[in-house]
């Protein structure tokens, strides 16, 4: 079949987590999760479900741009599109007039993100076969190049020990910056009772409050789990090194955005002077294309990848970021958490240890614990590990009803906070 | 006075430039010039003006953004905000959920400076005074570093110099790259009548065009004017010095935009490989923020610095830049053109000279000839001179009828096309 699109919607829709405190750290104090939310109709009926992620204010602004490039892709067919994806990508990203608002970054970079996940869910919908990106792979692997082939005879064992065991993963969900001590440690005993553990803390805004919240939860996870910290890109290059050398008693595995995302000789002379420390530099999740994460590399100004979902250009520009990641042999931890973003992001990782890293060293998924309710094919952990999805498609559906409530400002949960 | 900020509204003013084929180049095949164009209202009826360059297509994105902004900037008074200037621009471009659409780059960026420009131009109107960054830097010269009080000395002749001959100029209006051969030796012999003597020439679409070109305008300009190619990010790194190197026989100063904005360690690599050829490499209109352009000097990347005065965040981010500038010994070349940009640049490449650099060499500003009529105080042009601009404020201000004539899609001009 064809598959012709006929339609591209897209709606605003916001999760007041402001209100709890949820997700808060340095830079981010009262984020409201949000989503530009993308529905693909096409003429056969099968739809596709995308979306890209933002903390509320200005989602409108993504929606505006969604608009602008559906333009783009109203009238394409699927067949069309997927037999040459990098066209694609290139008449997304290199319009002519709309690239001057990029290139490949801030809001236009997003709005491309949303549209391209809703393509590729509506491509693995087509196919009627679980695991998006693992599709792409069969379907392309005679275009990799002979790194795949070796790595092709582990392919098999690799997916066994995924749908028996899961990928592993990481918990962010028990230490926001705006929670109390208490709420802290009630969450992390929880935490490690149902077999979490690694942990990570959000840092940055006052030192004394980082150490005594680092120490508070190296106490209570023991030796032997890992802690990683994250400031947010709360500090100037200096200020991080000297920081983060005071919180190196703590035994932190990386620092997670110490500085400025763009700032890559700044995160490069930061990885130099911990890494006496045994610190390792963790970015990504506000890296906005694979120009700057290449650089990254080359620079060894990170030792931990994170790719995120939403941010680059969908699963087209995060292959190409997996990719230069083995190349350098740097680990890759994803961004997840927020709304959708460990749905989305759990292809992508299973895809890089199934196809191109086959290796768990120092790899893990970030998880957080919120909003995964309102997906119609919800993330599933088990013992702390993501287990591989099991619905053909690319997980980014959302539930009608969900959508509707918090459609902003106008869905039910909206109407009673304004009216408050 | 007070002067408080009452309203802010913003407008899609675009035009046709695309039909006549002006600005083309390997990557912009077809600019309509465009701007997101901002006023500000105050309590006392003094208005400030401001905008933001854009392509076209999308424009309407970053009206939607500014909107977004407005809400942050209504009701506070003007002399709050430059008495802690800082204070104001982080307020803008740190905000808890919106700064996840940058931060600091693209749509969100641009609508800073938009908003940010609008700002200056009200303070300068306010004061009275003529020379809106001068005046910032005459109230604020306490808190530079001692490198102004060594050059607040040259200060009073540097002035007479501007006032006298005006600041040098370079023309990129003969070589667009849709221009033909005749239309291209026209606009030269004109421009040489006119006393230019520095020439930009787009390439980059194809080797053999290229070849024909330079030579045409190298005969026509001889050999001791001055020669710059524009590829407009057309190439990858290896590409861009192998195609640079069989343009070398034509001698020009710069290669201007090799590659991808944010490949710092590429711009590096070509800018080592051109060195022994004596060309250097120029980048900055799509340069996103005073971050990326510390790496790009830290890097040794660039050895021209063109700053955009509607792409970084207005005044405040470009003195940044021009700071650095003078700290690595790089000359600045301001990209301007489009449509606004060589209005408001103007006063930045005057205080770059007067109060940073106090040097001419190697450093000119870009003068294209579109467009100007439709400002209240457009630039004067005396023997391809900026002429020192002689009414309070930032120049920015539209006419209102060409304003109402051009907005998007209901001015009369857009009527008109889009019944054709």
């Amino acid at each position: 079949m064809s598959h012709k699109i006929i339609n591209v919607t897209v709606r605003d829709v916001r999760f007041p987590t402001s209100l709890e405190q949820h997700g808060s750290d340095a830079m981010h104090t009262d984020p409201d999760y949000s989503t530009a939310y993308v529905v693909i109709d096409t003429d056969c009926g099968l739809k596709g479900f995308g979306f890209t992620f933002t903390l509320g204010k200005g989602t409108e602004i993504v929606v505006c741009a969604v608009e602008a490039l559906a333009g783009l892709v109203v009238g394409k067919f699927l067949q069309d599109i997927v037999s040459d994806f990098r066209g694609f990508y290139r008449l997304l990203t290199s319009d002519g007039q709309m690239r001057w608002l990029g290139p490949e970054k801030g809001v236009i970079h997003l709005a491309t993100a949303a549209v391209l996940n809703a393509v590729w869910d509506l491509w693995a919908r087509a196919e009627g076969k679980v695991g998006t990106v693992l599709r792409y792979y069969e379907k392309n692997k005679i275009s990799f190049t002979s790194m795949t082939h070796e790595l092709l005879s582990s392919f098999s064992c690799s997916q066994d020990l995924m749908l028996k065991e899961g990928y592993p993963a990481y918990t962010t969900s028990c230490a926001w910056l705006g929670y109390s001590d208490q709420l802290l440690k009630q969450l992390c005993t929880d935490a490690l009772k149902s077999g979490w553990t690694k942990f990570k803390v959000k840092v940055g805004a006052d030192l004394e409050d980082d150490i005594r919240r680092c120490r508070l939860i190296r106490q209570m996870i023991g030796p032997s789990n890992t802690l990683m910290i994250d400031a947010n890109q709360r500090w100037d290059v200096a200020e991080a090194i000297s920081w983060v050398s005071s919180l190196a008693e703590f035994k932190p595995l990386w620092i997670e955005e110490p500085t400025s995302p763009d700032d890559i000789l700044g995160h490069a002379a930061i990885s130099k002077a911990l890494a006496p420390l045994g610190i390792g530099v963790a970015t990504g999740e506000q890296c906005h294309s694979r120009v700057m994460f290449k650089q990254f590399l080359q620079a060894s100004a990170l030792q931990f990848v994170q790719i995120d979902s939403c941010r680059l250009g969908s699963v087209n520009e995060n292959l190409a970021v997996l990719l230069m990641a083995h190349k350098f042999q740097v680990p890759v931890c994803p961004h997840a958490g927020g709304v959708g973003l460990c749905e989305l992001v759990q292809h992508l990782i299973l895809f890089d240890y199934i196809c191109v890293s086959g290796s768990l060293s120092n790899r893990m998924c970030e998880y957080v614990d919120h909003l995964h309710e309102h997906f119609t094919s919800p993330v599933v952990i088990h013992n702390a590990h993501y287990m591989p999805p099991k619905e053909p498609g690319y997980s980014c559906e959302m539930l009608e009803s969900s959508v509707q409530r918090h459609q902003y400002p106008d869905g039910d949960v909206w109407k009673m906070i304004i009216n408050k």
